[in-house]
């Protein structure tokens, strides 16, 4: 069904007297079809949509739906309504959740919940926020050394209801210890009289529940892993990050990335289309301000070679074209390399095989940039100022490449986020190195 | 195991004279482990260990290789291992690895392989790259409708050795065509009498197979699915896309994206570390180029007020810095704007909302910016030029802005790639018009 029918249907079933209709609308239908079309509905729709649904249709709903909207519901849903709804989320769902409530709200919230609820909610939130911790759920399948394959495929049977997935399980010793895996596949394809700890996967794959959530998601990635297992120092399982999450980290990291190679300041929250414009603009205000006053340098530059320019006038038509080249070459090998290390493709200890290429690669690019440009130098100023403009670019070509380059290895190094190399940022850096660049030859040339 | 222990152990392996110790460290690690090893060593020992390995273990090491290695060993293995290992490969890897091929090579290998490797070859190659049946496989699991649940994991557990995955499986009528989905999971939970054709879920996500891949990626990630089926016109099913290659195409995606929005043009291949360096030069030259062109109207801006700037040098100080926060304000909002393109969270039609919003926020960011420059013209030109400065500041940025964000919309609207709208372009044309605006406002106030 389109969504635009699923709509219609879903208004069509709040007007009717009885629930019927909508359980059985919701229970055809994907839960992020249903928060989909919810999201589209104004406040109080939505609101009357998910007080009328199942808790663990709610529940499914709620979990699909943006932050801020999940935060309105949760500010008007009656207290029963909204402690049902928490109780049905995946504990990894619920962590995010009472994470982003006002403190105020969370602690009213959580005597309603159940004893062992409550514990997994306190040991998940203790993790702080990007690392493994508390991406993970502590929904996991569990298996015993001494089952036979069997009694553990029924063992999964019963577990299924409740488990974030069961196509992977986990074997653990008497103190809870990571001492294998096994997927569902294997145990299917294995003997039904073999022990789980004969045929049990020992080497498994895992991550430390500290590390940064990124971690997780570069692992499942690199393994195809369907789950990862989250250990604590001590090698006990402590939770599990499945494929789907590691697929919204992956999401969530790239955007980020992005933002900083644009020059905007960390996390824009889940939507650039609905962020407060307040929000916004403290996001985007400091590296523009700060970037003015980088700015100041090359125009700096420019003071200290006032007098030639006095004297030679046309050097300025071409000061736009040399330093924005010099810019563009520099993000483009910024971004390059940004890209490369977040995948990575490009380690710091490359650097010396990197920089050599780049030199070539500049060189190149350097010469043809060049030649395009020493036409336009012979027709408006002749063969000096030809001379002197090709002279320029092939440096500045070469200088802001090796900048964009260097700047992301050296934030690294400096154990900063080479992301933060931002295409803004390298640009005017690459700028004013140019500015003095092309003035100096040109004074060079043309005074002395 | 580390890998620097795993590189040691299959270095003496490779020297042990029976391969018993070489088969039994690559049962125990993970393929992807083999591989990074692998990638690690020298061409001959590469390939020393690639031809020492099991068919199955060379084939599983063979696909976790970067594509320029996975090309150098086919040109060196002998021709009956290399057909060896493409026949284990799973068919997306193999189609993947058949189009890189140089066509000589992969039409002197085709006859080698079995008539249904043949003809799965030959099916899936038709697709053309970039859409979903150049990324899906064959290798799905099937049930019937009017098998019983326990008859159906039977079913799996025999399908099991040869599919890309039995966690989720589809059910098709006599011609072939997709009426229903049931995952591992709900077959375990539901009554081992049932019918598959009542417990199945009729309403099935599906993708067709000429979509772009992205498509199948976005549709995988927002629906948690650990399978996505494709569907031909007729409804018929012709492959899968599982949840890991989902992962790549979507990592795929937003490195190309990146790249673009950088400067670069399209694909780079799957490593700019190891990507030969004449490619490098193509795939940068051209915007680089371009945007020397573009840079010249900026210029032309300049040439036209020459007058103004031979009276009034010192107005070249801020040059830089005002022609500087346009190009960045616009590379800000345009990096904002392809992002949230991308990710499905802003659309088209969406512009009147975005514009207004962007207007409030570039005003209040103009305004911040101009108090912040003011002090400099006060400081260097008194308070005509401080004025000026302001003046074309809050002008400037609110452009700029405005050039960022409607470009990536226009370029939509023509059917372009938005992330074409890359920081350098969207910085040439901010810097140009920037240029005319300052230089106008300087001359109005100046000299008429």
């Amino acid at each position: 069904m389109k969504r635009e029918t699923l709509a219609a249907s879903l208004r069509e079933a709040l007007e009717a007297p009885d629930a019927a209709t909508l359980d059985e609308l919701a229970g055809e239908h994907h839960p992020a079809d249903i928060a989909a079309v919810a999201a589209g509905f104004d406040e109080a729709d939505r609101l009357r949509l998910l007080q009328r649904l199942s808790p663990p249709e709610r529940a499914a709903a709620f979990s699909y739906l943006d932050a801020p909207l999940q935060l309105a519901a949760a500010r008007s849903l009656a207290r029963g309504a909204l402690a049902e709804t928490i109780a049905e989320l995946a504990p990894d769902e619920r962590v995010d959740f009472f994470n982003r409530l006002p403190p105020a709200v969370a602690s009213s919230l959580t005597p309603a919940l159940v004893h062992a609820e409550r514990e997994d909610l306190r040991r998940l939130r203790a993790y702080p926020e990007g690392t493994v911790g508390a991406v993970m759920t502590s929904d996991y399948a569990v298996l015993m050394l001494a089952q036979t394959t069997g009694e553990a495929i029924e063992s999964l049977r019963t577990q299924a209801p409740d488990r974030e997935t069961i196509y992977q399980a986990y074997v653990v010793d008497g103190e809870r210890r990571l001492v294998g895996t096994l997927s569902l596949r294997e145990l299917l394809l294995a003997p039904a009289s073999a022990r789980v700890g004969e045929v049990m996967i020992e080497d498994v794959i895992a991550v430390a529940a500290d590390e940064p959530r990124s971690v997780a998601a570069a692992r499942i990635a690199e393994y195809d892993l369907i789950a990862l297992p989250v250990i604590d120092d001590s090698w006990r399982l402590v939770g599990i990050v499945t494929y789907d999450d590691a697929m919204d980290v992956a999401e969530d990291e790239a955007t980020e990335d992005f933002h900083k190679a644009g020059g905007t300041l960390g996390d824009l929250g889940p939507s650039f289309r609905t962020a407060p414009i307040l929000q916004l603009y403290r996001k985007r205000v400091f590296w523009l301000v700060l970037l003015v006053f980088g700015n100041v340098f090359s125009g700096a530059g420019i003071a200290r070679f006032e007098d030639t320019i006095a004297a030679y006038v046309g050097l300025v038509f071409f000061l736009p074209l040399l330093i924005g080249s010099s810019g563009n070459a520099g993000a483009q090998s910024a971004t390059l390399m940004v890209r490369a290390m977040a995948t990575g493709d490009v380690h710091v200890r490359d650097w010396g095989q990197l920089l050599l290429r780049e030199l070539f690669v500049a060189g190149l690019l350097g010469a043809t940039m060049a030649f395009a440009v020493s036409g336009i130098g012979l027709v408006r100023g002749g063969p000096q100022i030809a001379a002197i403009v090709a002279g320029t670019m092939v440096t500045v070509v070469v200088v802001g490449s090796l900048i964009g380059l260097l700047l992301p290895l050296a934030l690294n190094r400096l154990r900063l986020d080479p992301a933060t190399a931002s295409a803004p940022l390298v640009t005017s850096i690459a700028d004013a190195a140019g500015v003095v660049i092309y003035l100096s030859i040109a004074t060079h040339v043309l005074v002395t």
